[in-house]
């Protein structure tokens, strides 16, 4: 029998992880939604090789680097360091989620053109190496960034700024999907294919995103645990309302690939203040992520950087936005609540370092793999679409077919 | 650290309140499989209305009409009265959801011709005074109806009439889309365009009418909640199966609109009683339920009043049969259980209350829009449809699309 | 006012048995998915059939002989006999979500050729007294499974074996689909309809699977609660990664049917182990499951029975492997654990007893409605989809349509 407390903890934490695992059906139909349909199926495979291939990566190894004891306060070993209060298997079931949720961000942004066989060893790496190291930094025992201050509660830093930057640093080494920049400069739009299935992908991450940060408490006692809830949707609700004012204003259109992003963006960038920020600053915050990250899709056309689902500017500028915020408006250290300049700095500096780290490791493993097995599909089969070639089936398909095998 | 008491009203009410959250997917599900396909954009992007200024709207005005201190039984003003048991945080953001549920109601009535910015307008107004008002006098500190005994526990009257009959007026005034009634009085059936979505929809919302009800307890230690949860779940069966039997009576099909209607229907009218009734009651509810909606979806057809969801034989309909209902049967002080007519007859006055404050409020605002910034799109956009014209895509592109910007 | 420990019991299960019946929701876009258009709306009325019928015919019939007081160790009868910590209605509930997820195993596995009116006779069947007789066996009060020392923790036996095996005596006894195998032995593969539908009625199962199977505690302070919930997402994980290197091995393509069906298998494989195996052995059992499924999908088409989709691959084969594996991995008396083969032999039996009254019913069953109500829909009816004939209306409607009515 668990004490009252331990199962009071154990199923909060447990209900959260479902949660966030949930996630990763709202990461399939966001990207399903978001691509064009000869790749629909290829994008939503890879989001079951991040449920697969990345627990079991997280599971047996990546755990360890994040939560295991610290060695020079830069990476984990050995057996787990996991919060007394709470089962350890609750614990990793919830670090589980985090870690794949992170992976999840770099499939939208190399869809329509990536290797498959690559996006799995790209997964196998981000959940046992890269994302584990360097969320130690913040959340392992003694980590860096956590002794210098920095406050990231549940990763606008360390997961979205670092997969976002990850999924900026892949989409560039990939290379942008054919036809989609002319030689004269100019864009050519690819019409997302299916929006009712995004908008199922986004309402199913708001839902999800309740348990990322309101679980992050890892305890159903932490008095700021409604606060953290009630902070998220605001911010949710903030990031649809000015994409969407924005977009009216800007496109004459209420856009609805930038409303889903707006409020995905408000949910990022409140993923690090969640707990440390007032209700009226979570509003604040949301509404600026709603704004920047209309701006930020511009920026990637600018940079001739390919991101078919504005995986970028959602979790890379929405994270940077989120973890930077945090040192303005944290109610007991911010610069704007007390005029104290230095966790601002801090947080500066853990977006450098995020930002950073996800860009300078998704480069190395791209080239290298770009060397060895391949990053990107052939031209033909990028013109016929991954899903028939490296999936034998189309999304949809209204008539039947025979095969005979 | 909270105390375990308080811990687990915050952990159920902050689930429950995800849970209703959630439904906004399944609103959104259910209306753009149930409209043409050349709107499903649009009424999504209503549902994202909901969630984005709904919510700021409610946040930042409406809870304090609702549940700030009261004057003259009639509304609440200023700071908040919350459950003394409950962070104010968890309960807030339950409430949240309520809100936007009474929105989401009108935005399949009046899908497929109402303006985006009109129903923009509309969705502030209703979070933010319409709908808080009103609720008050049943839920709010001293409301004039909950001081004459009258029970509408998670809202069959406050939210469901309400939001039914506010969801006709509109409908109302929009008038009905072209060519859905012809010159000699018959009716033109336009299809759904999208079952399976619109059933995922309906799953989505059976799922998280079990955090709307049973979460209306605002407390884990309510003896009642697993009891509420029960009445929920077999008044939604029960309403399925009348539906589906009637129709196969009626119609010689199965059919499925009315299916799923029939669940919904049976849901919203156990809304008001599932605290109060058994599990017998719930289920003869349920079946009334699933009869009423097959009914009143036909009543619409002959008042020329064009409603592509459903929403007011669901909402309005089965609201004021399930208010009306907790009059013959809760458990202590119903018609069928007591012999006592007084209860019923409050029920009653309830009924016609939220009923007529729905409709006369829907219509005021609707007329007032209508002489304002106009409630109706062009004939021609209706034709092209509202997804192109006001959101610049359709719902499903199969080819694709090259726009040069 | 409950007590602490049965208000955070009542909680817990409430929200499981909210879990496992948002499973209905996983069924239903699973299996639309997977069939061909024309028949999606049947299929999803199935999944109806079984969330309204089968929860009445449980919830009035079915449970007393599962949980009633034991009569010779083979049947319950009268009133029930419910954990003393737990609400009854919070148990009832989580019964319910258990007894229609058994019969939404057979809806897959007949679709796109059974009548709608015997698919309604079969749920009502199956959830009043197939499903509950057997799982008295080994879950009621002194049943005779129970009684040996089977374990059988949330069902791999009880739901998803016998399920899995009546679904199989179903398809035997409808006959495969028209066209379907040619009269030279070879096969006409009918590629699934919707692959990102499918993946998100995957994911709902998935997230769902969380609460049918911690759940099962019926406690939250079980100590093994959150174990239980990690091992079911680990062998989920692996039951995918082995799907998708079978597949990628065998057919060159990383197929997406037999990677759902993958991560499937490996939860119903690991729902009789759950809270027995430790993690290692969730991923070996999750691993070969994903194996299984791929060969079981064969051995149909060997044997010419049509499975449209793989219900019997997943549930029935997935379910013995994963109750006969509990013999092998069992922490205490498992054959690689201890050396002793008891538990083994035990959980063979209890495979073979499940096995074959799923089999044995639905023959006898599917026999008695061909020579009685009809079991099968016309030639013509199949051929132009059951959607329109039984239900007057296909799943996707691009065109509208006018109808005088």
């Amino acid at each position: 029998m668990l004490s009252v407390q331990t199962a009071l903890n154990a199923i909060w934490v447990v209900l959260a992880a479902g949660l966030v695992l949930f996630m990763e059906g709202g990461f399939s139909l966001l990207e399903a939604g978001f691509v064009r349909t000869k790749n629909a199926v290829n994008v939503t495979m890879k989001v079951f090789v991040d449920l697969t291939f990345g627990v079991l990566a997280f599971y047996l190894v990546g755990v360890h680097f994040l939560f295991g004891r610290d060695h020079a306060h830069l990476i984990g070993l050995g057996s787990l360091i996991a919060p007394g209060h709470l089962p350890q298997a609750a614990f990793v079931l919830f670090e589980i989620g985090f870690a794949i949720a992170t992976a999840s961000i770099i499939s939208g942004a190399v869809a329509e053109r990536m290797k498959f066989s690559a996006y799995v060893v790209i997964v196998v790496l981000v959940c046992a190496l890269i994302y584990p190291i360097s969320a130690h930094w913040v959340w392992g025992q003694s980590g860096w960034l956590a002794n210098l201050g920095m406050e990231d509660f549940a990763g606008s830093a360390a997961i979205h700024a670092m997969g976002g930057f990850m999924a900026l640093g892949f989409a560039y080494t990939v290379g942008p999907r054919s036809q989609r920049f002319n030689a004269d400069g100019s864009v050519n739009v690819f019409a997302p294919s299916n929006i009712p299935l995004a908008s199922a992908g986004a309402f199913i991450l708001c839902f999800g995103w309740i348990g990322f940060n309101a679980g992050s408490t890892l305890s159903a006692f932490n008095v700021l645990l409604p606060s953290i809830a009630l902070n998220t949707v605001l911010a949710a609700a903030a990031g649809g309302v000015s994409a969407v004012l924005l977009t009216m204003t800007k496109f004459k259109v209420a856009d609805p690939s930038m409303t889903i992003n707006g409020v995905l963006a408000g949910l990022v960038a409140i993923t690090a203040g969640c707990a440390y920020v007032g209700h009226w600053a979570a509003i604040v915050i949301g509404l600026a992520a709603g704004v920047l990250v209309v701006f930020a899709t511009g920026w990637l056309d600018t940079w001739k950087v390919d991101d078919p689902v504005g995986a970028f500017a959602v979790h890379g500028a929405g994270g940077v936005l989120g973890t930077f915020c945090v040192g303005l408006f944290d109610t007991g250290h911010g610069l704007f609540t007390t005029g104290s300049v230095h966790l601002l700095l801090v947080q500066l500096l853990g977006c450098l370092v995020y930002a950073g780290w996800g860009l300078l490791t998704s480069l190395v493993i791209g080239l290298a793999l770009k060397r060895t097995i391949g990053l990107r599909v052939a031209i033909d089969t990028e013109e016929e679409g991954l899903d028939i070639v490296a999936h034998g089936i189309p999304a949809y398909n209204e008539l039947e077919r025979f095969t005979d095998i």
